[in-house]
C-alpha cells in the first residue's frame, strides 16, 4: 500500500459542461477512486485549497504525488512548488500526467522548458511498449489505443530519460515520447502522457493500470540521505 | 576526411530486376560516390569477395565501417565477424543500416535479438528529429519523409540506446527508435533505419545528410588504449 | 518470494585449503543460505553438474540467477550459454558476481570484452552509493568497508549503465564502477563486483543486503512478449 | 575555432594574496590565455562587470561559456541565469568549472541540488579516464594525476550523467564523477571538477586539454530549431 496524493488544478471540471460530465468530481477524484480500488491509499488536492492543498503535513506523508494542471500552471505559488520539489529529491515519488508537462514542478525538476507540439483533433494515438520488461509495463499489451485524444508531438523539450517506456503514434502523422522516467535526489519521476479533459482516458483499463504501476514504481525506498558538508578523512593523506 | 568502407551484401541488386535498376552498381557504390562527393576517402567491400572483402588490412585502414546485408547474414563467416566487433571496440565507427539490424557484428555488439515487426506496403514514413541539438541531426528539419518504406516496428529489441536522436512514424501505426547511439569499447555505432532495396531511398538528399554526419560523429578520437593487467599499487597499501 | 538459483564453479572451494575454510560448502551454499534466511526460494548448481545443473526445467523455474565464477569460464559449454542468455532475454534476472565479468553469458548479454585491471593486495576497498534512491540501495549506508579486497580498476569495457549504483575506492589508487545496472530483452542484470574467494566478503551484512535487494529488483515483472513477425497495418494505407 | 567565452567571479584573486600569486590576471585570464593558444576565439566576463558582462550581444556572440564561481554564487542575478539557460537550451554550450556545481545556472538546467561533500586538505586525486572513447578524452591517458586538490566526494546530488567520462579517487577515501555529460535543450554541457583557486590546477596540460576537448565537444552543431505551437495534421483524421 502506497501513500498517494492526487493534486489536481480542477478548473476545467468547473467551467466547462462537457468536461463537468465526463468528471462529475473532478478529474482527482476519478483518479483517486481508481488507485483506491487497486489497494493504495489516497487522498486528493486541489489548487483552490488552502495552500493548494499541498503543506508539508500532506507532502510529508505522500508516498507518490499525482499532478494535473492545465489551464492555471502559472497560479501554483512558488514556496508550494519549492516544497514539492524538495520532497521529490527526498524520495517521494511525483507523477505528472499530460498537460502537466507543462507545471512548474516537472519544468523545475527537469531543467528544460518541456515545450511540444499539440492539436485537438480527436484522434487516435497508439501508445507502443517499447520497453515490455519495465515494471511500469507490468500487464500492458503490445500497446494501448485511445479512440480519441489531443495530439503530443516531438520535439519533446525534456533531458533524455532514463528509461523510455512508451512511444505514441498519432493519426496525423506524428510521434511522442510518452512513457518517460527520471531520477531527482532520491525521487523518482514518471511522465505520462495520456489525459486529456475531454475524453474519458483515465476510465480506460489498461491507462489506469499504468498510472498504478507507476505508483508502485515511484514509491520511494529507503535510502541513505546523504551527508552533503565538510567531512574528515577516514583514509590518512600525505603519505608518500 | 574519414577513411570509410562501404560493406554490402549486395545480393539482391543482382538477382532482382527491380533492385538492379534502382542501384545498378549496388548499394554500395551509390553509399560510396554520395560520401566521396562529401568529403571522405572511400572503399567497398562485399559478400562474396575473398574475406568478405575485410581483411586485416582493410579494416585497419578503416575509420568508419557501414553495413547493408538483409539476405545472407548467414554466410558471413564468425572469424570476420570477431574481426570487426574486434575492431568496434578498438574504436572503428560502425553504421549498420536497415535490415543490417540482423547482422552478426550488430547482434553481437549489442547482445540482444535485434529483433522487430515488419512489413511490406510500400508505406509513407516520417522520421521526426528528437534529439536536434545531436550531432548526428545536423542539417536536418524537424521530420524526414520517406515516401515509400517497409515498416519496421516496436518492439525492437534492442538494449536502451546511448542517445535515441530519431523516431519513425508509419502510415500503417506503428513507431519505430529509428536511430540509436551506441558505444562498445572504444568504438561508436550508430544504427540508422532508412533504406530498403525497393525503394531509392539512398537517393534521398536528408537521408545522405544523416549518414554524412554520422560518419562524422563516428569517427575514432584519440583515445588511451587502456592496460587491461594485473597492476602495481601507486598509493601505498597497509596504512592505517 | 523470489525463485534464486545460486549458479558457482566451485572449484577453488574444492582445491584450495584457505578457500575451503572460509566457505567450507562452496561460496553457493553461503549465497544460498543468506537469500533463504531472507525469504527467498532458492536452488544451487555447479559447473560439474550435468548441464552445469542449468537444464530448461531448471531455468524455467528460476526468476533470478546468481552466477560466481573464476577458474573455468571457458568450460561452461556454449549451449548453456545459449540458454542462460535466451532466459534472461524472455526476463529472468541476472546477478554476475565478482570475478563473473569473464563470464560466457555476461559478455554475450553485454557485448564488450569486460576486461579490467586487478590485483590481489588484501587492500581496503569502499563502495559509495551514488544512487541513494535506487532500490538496490535500500537499507545501505553512504559507503560500504570491505576490510581486504582483490581490486578491481577501471578502464572496466562495458557499455555505459542503464544506472550506475556503487563506485569503488581502492587503497592502491583505482576506482571501479562496482555496482552496474543493464536491461537485456525483458530482463534486468545487474553486476556487483565484491567477491573474492579468499576473503569473507559474502558474511559480510551490507554485502548480503545488497544482492538480496538485487534479488527483488531483477525478479521478472510480467511485461508482454512481443510480436516479433509480419503484420498487417492496424491504420489503411495509400490515403493521400 | 569555437568562440569562448569565459565566465569568472573573480573574487578570490583580487582577496587572498595566495590566490593572487597564482593567477596574476585571475583564473579566467589563465583560461582564456590556454584557449586561445589551442585556436580558439576568446574573451572573458566577470562578476562585477555591468550585466556580469554577460549581455545578450555577448551569449549570442558566444559557441561556449565556461563558467567559474565560489563565493558570490547568489550574487549572479537572475534575470543574467535567465538568459545564460535560454541560451544553452538554444543550443550554446555551457562548462561549469569545479565549484560552478554549485552555480545557478548549473542548478536550474539539472533540476537538482548539486551537492556533495568536500574537504580542503590539499590531497592527491587520481582521474581515472572511463570512457576512453569520447571524444572529451581525446589524447588523455588512463589517469591524471592532481598533485593537490580540494576533495569533492560522493554522493553528488547531479542526474545520471548522459555519459561518464572521469571518475575521481581521493586520498583520503572518496571518490567523485568528476566529467559528466548532458543535453538541455540543444545545447551541451560538461561539468569538469578540477580546478580548486588555491592550487596551480589550470596551469597542467591535461586538464587544459581535457577543457579544449569539451569546448570542441559542446560547439553547437546546426539543428533545427523545433516548432512549439499548435500544428496541423500532415495525415488524415478520421479515416476508418
Amino acid at each position: 500500500m502506497v501513500r498517494v496524493t492526487v493534486w489536481n488544478e480542477y478548473r476545467h471540471e468547473r467551467e466547462d459542461d462537457h468536461v463537468a460530465e465526463l468528471y462529475p468530481e473532478g478529474i482527482h477524484t476519478a483518479l483517486a477512486d481508481a488507485l483506491e480500488d487497486r489497494g493504495h491509499e489516497v487522498r486528493t488536492a486541489t489548487l483552490d485549497e488552502d495552500e493548494h492543498g499541498l503543506t508539508s503535513e500532506v507532502l510529508d506523508d505522500t508516498d507518490v504525488l499525482l499532478w494535473w494542471g492545465h489551464l492555471a500552471h502559472d497560479e501554483v505559488r512558488d514556496e508550494v512548488v519549492d516544497r514539492v520539489v524538495e520532497r521529490v529529491r527526498d524520495g517521494m515519488g511525483f507523477l505528472p500526467l499530460h498537460s502537466a508537462h507543462y507545471s512548474k514542478p516537472f519544468k523545475r525538476l527537469l531543467g528544460t522548458s518541456c515545450s511540444l507540439k499539440w492539436r485537438e483533433a480527436g484522434e487516435r494515438e497508439r501508445l507502443w511498449t517499447v520497453e515490455p520488461g519495465h515494471p511500469i509495463a507490468e500487464g500492458i499489451g503490445e500497446q494501448i489505443v485511445v479512440p480519441e485524444a489531443e495530439m503530443y508531438g516531438e520535439r519533446f523539450d525534456i533531458p533524455q530519460p532514463d528509461a523510455l517506456v512508451f512511444v505514441s503514434w498519432f493519426e496525423g502523422g506524428e510521434v511522442f515520447r510518452s512513457g518517460c522516467c527520471y531520477r531527482r535526489g532520491s525521487g523518482r519521476i514518471f511522465y505520462f502522457r495520456p489525459g486529456h479533459e475531454e475524453y474519458p482516458i483515465y476510465e480506460q483499463e489498461e491507462i489506469l493500470q499504468v498510472i498504478d504501476n507507476a505508483v508502485g514504481w515511484a514509491a520511494p525506498t529507503d535510502g541513505v540521505e546523504p551527508t552533503f558538508s565538510n567531512v574528515e578523512a577516514a583514509e590518512r593523506i600525505g603519505e608518500e
